[in-house]
């Protein structure tokens, strides 16, 4: 069996780093060998320099992003507790859902999908609920390629209340700052800029946060994903708890190192200018940015078609006749928007102008 | 970075099949990519043959085999359920953590550690507590190498209590008939029998399951693992819930093609067969075997060591200098007794006289 060689230029999966696809060919190691305990100290060791964090409580979880999200909320939120959550896209709507099956009462601060969420909005709201155990938003909104602005709600350090971030397609994309924004837990995805396939959560949690899941009262209520648990494993104990996913744990770590080989500072630079280089070469071509310019991702473009264009059938003839997936546009703009990504190993010019040469012969 | 080549002799994860391997040098594609979602709907395929069943809800969870046992507790039991479980050993104890976190009342039905647990006691058991929604039972334990008898059970089918079975440790190891002996729900891991690296959970659900499902008054606490959201992705609708991890269930579908390319009869006989030859050379070399021979597993063998050697030098010595991973005991059998599994891949004649080699030259 041959699987189509596809340019990952959707939401997620990117394409991988070749480092990624070389360390899937390694021989698999079991969940107790010291030479695979090596590797995952590494790895942690690795994800703490991408979040900019010194959190002990630093590892990847062993499920998708959505593993990551709901394990954040579950260890942090007890029944009736009260979160404050942003909303301006799909995955602020999600961490209402997973906060209230967690048992949580939830307050919205809802901004126009498509623009970003004025972070003085979650703090007035933090302020008129001071009893809320966390405040949530999402860095990078996947489903509109809006940027919501983290480090002024550092100000929660002198709140009670937590502060926790998804940065499943900010991390590794564009600059993110667990220690410097006072962010007590974050999550992320290995699909999207750390250019690793789908199937890992990396997530970090703040000692403030660390403390919080051990004064709780009630156990949590997923044993898959108690942080108690994971992190007696993934500590210096090494207590079993489930049969980690070595080889994927082994992948992770082959793409952190060729983003820190890079240099942060370089991938974040590369990802800005191949965003820029697409959205300029867009919007020559009369397609439409949503999302506002301070606030517009470079790794993730939400673009409005030009009039007259059928998005779905030129999407399919993109995957059909070049081999290029893009994606499309969800809630109110589906049916007239992409959304296109250039996260990882995608974000390179040739991808670029590779998407612009197919868009141009069809059109 | 080269890591060592071990032969993976432990309780898993096993050396995954050549063609998994190779399938992870497949390019990766996106999880709505219509030829991926060609290799998914196969896959499932490919899990009822394995598992033996036509449930129209079979597919891989995204998470370990532990994921898979948390997704049929959320799922099934609601809070307050009584829930049956057999405990002989870390999986049936697990079990009931899981289920009490799920908010159930558990009923124990006890064996010692090494011993099965008699199905009429489970019967009783539910004859006692006809309210019960399910009675759950380990079909491999892992850490004993023990057998539980689970065709007895279909007597279930007349009661109102499901049949959920642990099946981690025992497909495409030893025969599990799904549907033949009226299974309602069934949870796997991919890194035993089937030869696949750690990182999913094959799962299936009867007719009467599925509706025990969709006539909850509650919802299920965990958004990740929700049935109802996870298959309107994987069945017909195709609605995105999270990022499937498309390389591991590429991987999956290679792994179930190689097992089912040997025939399942074939790969059951190859399974018995190398069990049986590793534990009458252990015999003969003074090992003693914890299971008793009726219920004693081919692909995973509990022994305790001669008296004098030192299991657990012994053990860093066979990986250390000849790359053999096996596993120690676990509870009662810590420090006195070996898990050594021959499953997948790995269940091979040379497996056996490689780790009989290294014995005899340590010994």
């Amino acid at each position: 069996m041959t699987l189509p060689d596809r340019l990952l230029m959707g939401p997620g999966p990117s394409n991988p780093y070749p480092e990624v696809t070389a360390a899937f060919a390694q021989p698999l190691l079991g969940h107790l060998d010291p030479e695979f305990l090596r590797i995952l100290d590494e790895t942690c060791d690795r994800l703490r320099t991408v979040f900019q964090t010194t959190n002990a409580l630093t590892l990847p979880i062993s499920g998708t992003g959505s593993a990551g999200m709901e394990a954040c909320f579950v260890n942090l939120v007890e029944p009736d507790d009260v979160v404050v959550i942003g909303v301006n896209g799909v995955f602020g709507e999600r961490m209402c859902e997973v906060a209230r099956r967690a048992g949580a009462t939830v307050v919205r601060v809802d901004a126009e999908w498509g623009q970003p969420i004025d972070p003085q909005r979650l703090l007035d709201a933090q302020a008129a609920n001071p009893q809320a155990r966390l405040v949530a938003v999402v860095h990078a909104e996947t489903s509109t390629g809006v940027e919501n602005d983290i480090a002024p709600l550092a100000a929660l350090r002198n709140t009670d209340s937590l502060l926790l971030v998804d940065a499943v397609t900010s991390l590794a994309g564009i600059p993110l700052e667990v220690d410097g924004w006072n962010i007590d837990a974050c999550y992320s995805g290995t699909q999207k800029c750390l250019g690793v396939p789908p199937g890992l959560s990396p997530v970090t949690f703040s000692a403030r946060a660390v403390d919080r899941i051990g004064s709780r009262t009630t156990p949590v209520q997923s044993w898959y994903l108690d942080l108690g648990l994971i992190g007696d494993y993934v500590g210096t104990a090494r207590k079993y708890h489930h049969t980690a996913p070595t080889g994927m744990i082994v992948a992770l770590h082959a793409g952190l190192g060729a983003v820190l080989d890079e240099g942060l500072d370089a991938v974040w630079a590369r990802h800005h200018d191949v965003g820029r280089m697409l959205q300029s070469a867009l919007v020559t071509r009369g397609f439409d940015l949503i999302a506002p310019e301070r606030s517009r991702l470079p790794q993730l473009t939400s673009v409005r078609l030009p009039a007259g264009l059928d998005e779905l059938a030129l999407r399919r003839r993109l995957l059909a006749e070049f081999d290029i997936e893009v994606g499309g546009g969800l809630g109110a703009f589906a049916g007239i928007a992409w959304r296109v990504g250039l996260m990882g190993h995608t974000a390179r010019r040739r991808s670029v102008s590779t998407l612009l040469g197919a868009l141009d012969t069809m059109l």
